[in-house]
């Protein structure tokens, strides 16, 4: 028996019939999909041999599903075997948001099915530890919002850039009662100190980017108009110096910085755990019945309407 | 045979006599007390049964005293043992004084004959130590000094938040040759990396709020106006959320930020050393002829006058 | 046989001799000297017995080489072993640089048949960790380019401070194909966390003074009018206070702030393993054919050239 994220409420059986035309201002694509053969929503895109870059697109909300992972998967091996690529850019396609948060249409199983990465850690945690450790530098390109997954997949890179104007970071999970699952309790803390790291998780709030570079959460963040720019120009620069020179330094950056697999697999436990709970489901039901998927207010101030819900 | 804190002095026995009239602006409230039934220093206000507040209340320098320790030490209890509470408050009824250094006019075997604590670290230690494991939230609002004692309390913390005009925050300790001992150097270096951990400490200077922030000594610090708002905005969300994940967050969190109980003990034991030696008993009897504990000037502007002992 | 850092290149031969009047604006001494008896350029001098200055002097661009090292390491050993001195401050009296990278005309032999230190480390990463755990504290006041080695140093001292206007950080190796051995990717991370790390040192772009503070690369950067007293006055605050105490203090920072030897070791091993490399002698010669430590300008603005290297 499936066990669906929802539990079978009438919501998630509704939810996983919308019409994409009520969905929001962006239409021609719906906000989650459960068909055979999903459109590519992470596109590779070889700069040159040694400048990759990828690029989200899965509008309206690059909402991350059970469809995304063997495509990122897919990308994320191929950065690790190629034997030129040096650098690789993150960035989105859609408007507004970079990465959200994990689909709750479809059941969990879809995602706890999965056989476990060559990690050992269940197929999500996997890719992001792999991409982590991979002898290629990753840069993201945050321009929108990057909550949940999306923040998750930022702190797994190397470097974090951001839009001062129109980024938003954030680890929103707990407003719905889950734990986060893909690593920020072990890297957060690690960037930006124990106080800081336990601010964003438990409050839960947007951290706009001029916020996020004061906590260390991305690098820098940089007017709109000169992100893009500025990425390329650093991907480019790096993609011209010696391929083992950077694994090598990447490798002892790695030591003091990077955390033990342990963490990361006891954050998806707590995750699951959190998942499963009354509370949670119950959450999860409310955000639905408001609008989260489908309605763009509701996903682009997720924390007002967390924020209602204990009260 | 009783230990002095300044082992016997004239000047010892002098200031615990000393005329509260005399001790500054405030009246009404002694720098210390050796009294068997103290007031109360430490009121704990339940908000809501999951918001609480504990106000520090012992004018006219906020000074932590021995006869402090039994009554942070229940509101600690309180914290960790009640079912409902997820986020507790602490903030300062004293102006211009959070929470400062310790008392050094009873001796200090009142505080090293007080039995350890649960941790099996002595009475302040651990007290400490189990704050900023509880599995509740706790926020200081910091309005005024937080110096030595209240420095720690604050690192002990989950989050800092200071007031950007009236905030103020040190280890001063050095100044008067002594080591500290309540766990800054184990968690100081972990909030703001080596440099600056070194410099708060071996500098002893007075950090305001701006200053703090830049180096990630508090999370913020926000207009004065504006302080309270924030905390207790933050305060109310965290209380509708979800406790357990709350507790499940912190906890993946403690994993690599919280320090060791070792190095917390260890530091304890550095202070006794400390304090113990000629140069820091000379150093305290000169602060307090200087009118350490009892003129404003003195409290309000600790460093100046801990810079002119070694000259 | 000798290994020459340039392997018997006629570029290394050329350099080697070249006219010191050839080599920029600041004439009168040479880019770098091959002498039995070169002259003194890490200057000692006792400001009190408490407080000593370190003034690194090698004009045109105090390049540091292996004639440096005993220098250098007289001055550590010095710090370690004398009983009254507290603090010591580091500083250039070369206009537009701290301190640079290593010498590239000696041979690289000269350096490594130099016998380990006493932490069994080779000699340069040696004296760069006996100083981070010496019993004194250690102060770097960066005016000019704090580059490479000079980086390295003031990355081993205890606080960093610099000229708003006219310091620069960088770790630049990585543009020559380098990988930087003097224990930037364990120190580097554990201050301002992995992804500026990461940043500085796969970058190896040049730092200035205010996005070092941002980053937390040094403590504060400071206006240039304002820095020399600033330092001058947190020495001698520092110098009045008791020694134990600040051995104490920094012996317990150490614990959760250093690097092991481990990790700095690792580091001089996968510097020299990339010196050997065809592409970093192909950079190299690139670089001293351009100009590097001869022409002001390529020293001065050495991450534009690094980056044309490899287009």
């Amino acid at each position: 028996m499936k066990t669906h994220f929802l539990a079978a409420t009438p919501v998630a059986a509704a939810m996983a019939g919308i019409n994409p035309a009520h969905a929001g201002e962006q239409a021609g694509a719906p906000a989650s999909r459960t068909d055979a053969a999903p459109r590519q929503e992470v596109l590779l895109e070889r700069v040159t041999a040694e400048y990759w870059r990828v690029t989200l697109d899965n509008p309206p909300f690059n909402i991350f599903g059970p469809e995304t992972i063997p495509q990122l998967n897919s990308v994320i091996t191929q950065i690790e075997t190629d034997p030129k690529v040096k650098v690789v850019v993150f960035q989105s396609a859609v408007p507004g948001f970079f990465l959200t948060h994990y689909d709750f249409v479809p059941p969990l199983s879809a995602t706890t099915d999965m056989p476990p990465g060559v990690t050992g850690l269940p197929a999500l945690p996997d890719m992001l530890v792999r991409l982590s450790r991979a002898p290629v530098v990753s840069i993201v390109s945050i321009r929108g919002r990057a909550t949940g997954v999306g923040s998750e997949l930022s702190l797994a890179s190397d470097m974090r850039f951001a839009s001062r104007e129109k980024a938003v970071l954030s680890q929103w999970e707990i407003g719905a009662g889950l734990v986060p699952g893909g690593g920020p309790m072990a890297r957060l803390p690690r960037l930006m100190g124990r106080g800081r790291a336990l601010e964003v998780l438990l409050g839960g709030e947007d951290i706009p980017g001029d916020l996020a570079e004061r906590y260390g959460y991305v690098n820098r963040a940089l007017p709109d108009a000169e992100l893009d720019h500025f990425v390329d120009a650093l991907a480019r620069r790096i993609a011209g110096f010696d391929k083992q020179a950077i694994a090598d330094i990447r490798r002892l950056v790695d030591i003091p910085s990077l955390p033990p697999d342990i963490e990361i697999g006891a954050e998806w436990d707590a995750f699951l755990g959190s998942a499963h709970r009354p509370q949670a489901q119950q959450n999860l039901k409310r955000l639905m019945e408001m609008g989260l998927q489908t309605k763009p207010d509701v996903e682009k101030r997720l924390p007002v309407y967390t924020g209602t819900l204990g009260q």
